[in-house]
């Protein structure tokens, strides 16, 4: 299986802190050594950072840990590889282009037979996961419902979430995927957040000795919200039930209801 | 304008060298001083850095100088903004995803009035160059005339030049691109290559105090071509003419008749 982390923040924000705990799980505190990846939107622009070797190893990851990149949205992911070789195009975050925006997607968990279920047209895999394949399914089904962008945002919530309902119906789907405005999250089995906001407080990594006070590194205006397969932390983390679709914009959950 | 560099070799081969020299050219011993990005092919997959920031004073560009990435097709572009604010989704490398491959391109040149005269449906431009436009045209020529892959590589290769030519038209068309597989170029005004192979020699940057012995880093086997918007070394490099559409691939020249 393997480990996903997101960030959704109103303020440009790194993701230092969260990263280094995430990745000493790729082949040290955790088993999930079959690379890894991280994406940082940047105006409409995305930056994706991967590599094939353990991210606790992984010479990439350890600039990116001292190399503060600040976003809105963050997308990371520690692979452990079930579908698909270790190889470059394998590793999550997958990126697509729809409707001028860059779209990221990163998965953790199986879906047993999509790729005989779920045909492909315009969008095409180039690895050989199930994952991409799904990420690619999604865009499709976006592209069929509205080929031109959807006037309102709010339009898209109720169909990427039955898109997401009918991917957990071949396994496990848990996920993250933006388009730099948003933050969607699916939860299959496993998955919580956790929001920052003044007053802020002290953080301490599950993974390693290492303390954060975060008062010293904010203002009270900023609101962050990082979203991970388990909590990274010691502060208290929401866990996401079964089934639950959510969505973070500027740090904020966002909310809809369907009629 | 801007400055490209690129390689082809039957080796995985790191640019380092070549690298460092153009990267002074971006602040330092040259103007293109809003943005550099470097696109490497590793199998299927395709790794992207890109930065905003001067070439000559990148952190990233640092990192990359002194952590050998080896790779068998390799672009890079160092920008000197003219259309489109300085921003990632205007810096080169573009890449976009076509019949299960990535697609790589780098520009040199100004094509006036290109966004009001090529329309474009499925393939939609992030930022607002007219460089990512004249790439998303291309894409979108290919996809009409083959919608699945072309059977034979070599028929997208006239389809390919004729595009070219007709990119040309609108202004100044110096381009990298490549699909992993092939390196393809085009020459409007100024591109200049060099193919190393045995028995090797020196070659000195000419950007840098630098000089490196192939020698001693290569195999009798290896054979690589590195292609520039000028020469980056000593070396006796070949001056491309106007118009000239080249393709390498496995660091060898290919050709192709038209009838």
């Amino acid at each position: 299986m393997c480990e996903l982390l997101g960030l959704s923040a109103n303020v440009p924000t790194d993701i230092c802190f969260c990263f280094s705990g995430l990745m000493l799980r790729g082949g040290k505190t955790g088993p999930h050594k079959d690379g890894w990846g991280v994406a940082f939107y940047e105006g409409r622009g995305c930056r994706l950072f991967q590599d094939t070797i353990p991210s606790s190893n992984s010479e990439i990851a350890k600039f990116i840990k001292h190399y503060p990149i600040k976003s809105h949205h963050v997308i990371c992911h520690i692979r452990r590889a079930n579908i698909g070789k270790i190889c470059l195009e394998n590793t999550h975050p997958f990126v697509r282009q729809l409707w001028g925006r860059n779209w990221c997607f990163a998965h953790n968990g199986q879906l047993r037979g999509i790729k005989k279920k779920l045909k492909l047209q315009h969008f095409e895999p180039i690895g050989t996961t199930d994952s991409e394949h799904a990420f690619c399914w999604i865009l499709e089904q976006f592209h069929k419902k509205f080929p031109k962008p959807p006037k309102k945002e709010t339009d898209l919530w109720p169909v990427l979430k039955k898109l997401c309902d009918d991917l957990a119906e071949y396994g496990v789907f848990n996920m993250l995927l933006s388009d730099s405005h948003h933050l969607y999250a699916h939860c299959s089995t496993k998955l919580a957040w956790i929001t920052r906001k003044s007053p802020f407080g002290k953080a301490k990594l599950i993974d390693d000795d290492v303390e954060i006070d975060f008062h010293h590194r904010t203002t009270p205006k900023d609101i962050i919200t990082i979203i991970a397969t388990t909590p990274l932390t010691d502060e208290e983390w929401t866990r996401a039930k079964k089934g639950d679709f959510l969505i973070f914009s500027e740090g904020k959950q966002k909310f809809f209801t369907t009629i």
